[in-house]
């Protein structure tokens, strides 16, 4: 079981780039290519057997057949734009090592993926390579354009997939559950001092626009109350955005853009529009949000003599994950030392497609430096990364995480 | 007096212009230069005598010598991109209308300026027509470069100049007084119905940048509690940034310009980069209310652990209107059935470099429609440029503008 080698294969990914000085590995390039022959090799070398699926994933068995089923660790080896090294890559090697470890001995087998696409950073499909994985595709995705207008099927055969058989499952029939580890992409756990924490639900999430029209006019000549303001307005919504959530325990509500015309330091805005995002474990406390974000744009928008356009783009339900494998991650956190924290997911993750196959989905976040995720500064520790690794194998040798046996009193 | 002709000779100028589909004409350019040509003929056709001084600017004369003194009449014909066809070119056209009507019976000598350049569009130097105009430039002004590194020297020579001569004077030395006929550039006028007003000061003016540095963060995974919302901040200010004007009578500040980093969804902002712009004919009041937005910047990043930078780019002081000349424009308002309002000028204008010379300047505002200028929609009326010329030629011939004759009692 060794961190350390978690860490140096992290930097090895981190080499693999579509360009120089960054990391960036989208679907369908070059690099990605690479990394995906790599950690194939990384998997042999652990003992796994391994085959690449129609959409290009990765996946490495050890253990069975004959078993009683066949338990999934998984996570991606996409990026971001100029990423961080960490995101994605680390849930797959914690998985080899962990498979590696323990995975000859399990009553059941053990997968683990590595999903050739999360992040979307190229084809506006989320979960490109666990939608592919879980059967979602169908041969028609492959029409879908990338921006430069290549189609996904290209890319496909580029991945060494296979377009025709995009909707072909590569899942096991077998599935008894999904677990991924994955940075936390936030704060709570440097803030609690943490290095793991067990994931309680994937966050219910609403994304939309808010657009202000009102009235440019000169900054020196228009007197405050003939004033019809955009900005002002829209610093109204972003302020009553923040006190909502504040309001709100777990709730997180957020501006992040804002595009202000004409933008000229002398004259008064004439047009501002800002985003909004909020989340929340509860769809219920998060469509309450998403509501009051509104009425209160509409009553900025009233008082201000503003026109207001109210622009939902997304809104998607929460994703619980399983209440069983929830306590037996807290479990083994605390046969591994470590006060176990339960923390919510503000994002999005492969564990969302692997809902869809099966309820016994978990996930178990790692600490992060500052939050910082999506960025060159992605920093963990080595302690962390081992602390990942110790409870995951306990995780995986607890008890049988098959959920038929618990119901048979095992 | 026609007021028609006025708008006709507004459409003609607007037809000269770098820019096909726009008008946009600044200092140096063939349009300018033919802008310029076709306002030197039609002072000629007005009796007027027409001379070029040394940065290109048309000075026509009517009247004198041998008189007590000359008075000017003065405005610019260079434009912002993409500009109105109202914005220095009325003043200019309705000088020349009332110099035709009444510059041949006046006491004194009268003068016509188009000055060159007052948006400063293209040099970074302000009013550099007026400045030439009063004798602040000097030669080696000819040696600053526009955006493309071209020489003032070169674009003073396109227009006619002769740079080196730059730091003579072409006002008269007998300047008896200054006044400029604008449109308003706010909307106060059309507030108030009425077609011109006349102008107490051009306010004292602050411009600056207030930078708020938080920590960028993932919109779902940072909790409320942890985050460092530069955005946030930033509309806070905003916020009290108007608080601040609408407490004081004739203060206007304003937030125009707002950049945002990363200024992505679902990013928490890391760093916002605001303007302030305030104004008030009162300088001390201006001050206070610029050391109270400071102020207020300081107490948001306090609380809100962000740091701040605050960048001071400008503090300009307040320029007032002579009042002997305000009486008099009082007075021909009253004379030609309008009522007289007093407004501030919340801009500069080429008056403020007249004031250099003399205390005896004053400014007409015009009613433009919705306050909108440096934009094509600007529009004036006919009634209103008729009201403006009326008021133009009553003030001149009112009686005496010598104020050296006002103290002699005539």
């Amino acid at each position: 079981m060794s961190a350390p080698r978690v860490l140096e294969r992290c930097d090895e990914l981190a080499r693999r780039s579509e360009a120089e000085g960054m990391i960036t590995r989208w679907y369908g390039s070059r690099s990605l290519l690479q990394a995906a022959d790599v950690v194939a090799g990384w998997m042999e070398d652990a003992g796994l057997a391994v085959r690449r699926d129609a959409v290009g994933n990765v996946v490495g068995r050890i253990g069975g057949p004959g078993r009683e089923g066949t338990f999934v660790l998984g996570s991606h080896i996409d990026t971001v734009l100029d990423a961080g090294r960490y995101d994605g890559p680390l849930g797959v090697l914690v998985a080899i090592e962990a498979a590696d470890d323990v995975g000859r001995d399990l009553p059941f087998a053990l997968e683990v993926v590595a999903f050739a696409d999360e992040e979307g950073g190229r084809f506006p499909l989320t979960y490109l390579g666990s939608r592919g994985w879980a059967g979602l595709l169908t041969a028609d995705d492959g029409a879908v354009t990338d921006s430069d207008g290549t189609p996904l099927a290209d890319a496909v055969r580029a991945m060494g997939g296979d377009p025709e058989r995009l909707g072909e499952r590569s899942a096991p029939a077998d599935l008894l559950g999904y677990l991924e580890v994955h940075i936390e992409q936030g704060p709570v756990l440097q803030d609690e001092d943490l290095p793991v924490g067990v994931v309680t639900a994937i966050a219910a999430q609403s994304r939309g626009v808010v657009v202000f029209q009102g009235m440019a006019g000169h900054a020196g000549n228009t007197p405050m109350r003939l004033r019809r303001d955009a900005l002002a307005g829209a610093a109204e919504l972003v302020l009553e955005i923040e006190r909502l959530a504040q309001a709100t325990e777990g709730l997180t509500a957020t501006v992040g853009r804002i595009h202000n015309e004409p933008n000229v330091g002398n004259v008064i805005a004439g047009l501002t529009r800002l985003t909004y995002d909020v989340r929340h474990q509860d769809g219920a406390l998060r469509d309450r949000a998403r509501d009051g974000i509104e009425a209160a744009a509409r009553a900025i928008a009233d008082r201000r003599r503003l026109e207001v356009e109210w622009q939902p783009r997304d809104d998607l339900p929460a994703v619980p994950m399983s209440p069983r494998l929830r306590r037996r991650l807290v479990g083994a956190c605390e046969l591994a030392g470590s006060r176990a924290l339960e923390v919510g997911s503000g994002a999005g993750h492969d564990a969302v497609t692997a809902s869809s196959l099966t309820p016994e989905v978990a996930m178990l976040f790692v600490r992060c430096k500052d939050g910082i995720s999506h960025n060159p500064d992605e920093s963990v520790q080595t302690e962390d990364v081992a602390a990942a690794l110790d409870v995951v194998t306990r995780f995986l040798t607890l008890g049988d995480p098959n959920p038929r046996s618990e119901r048979k009193g095992r």
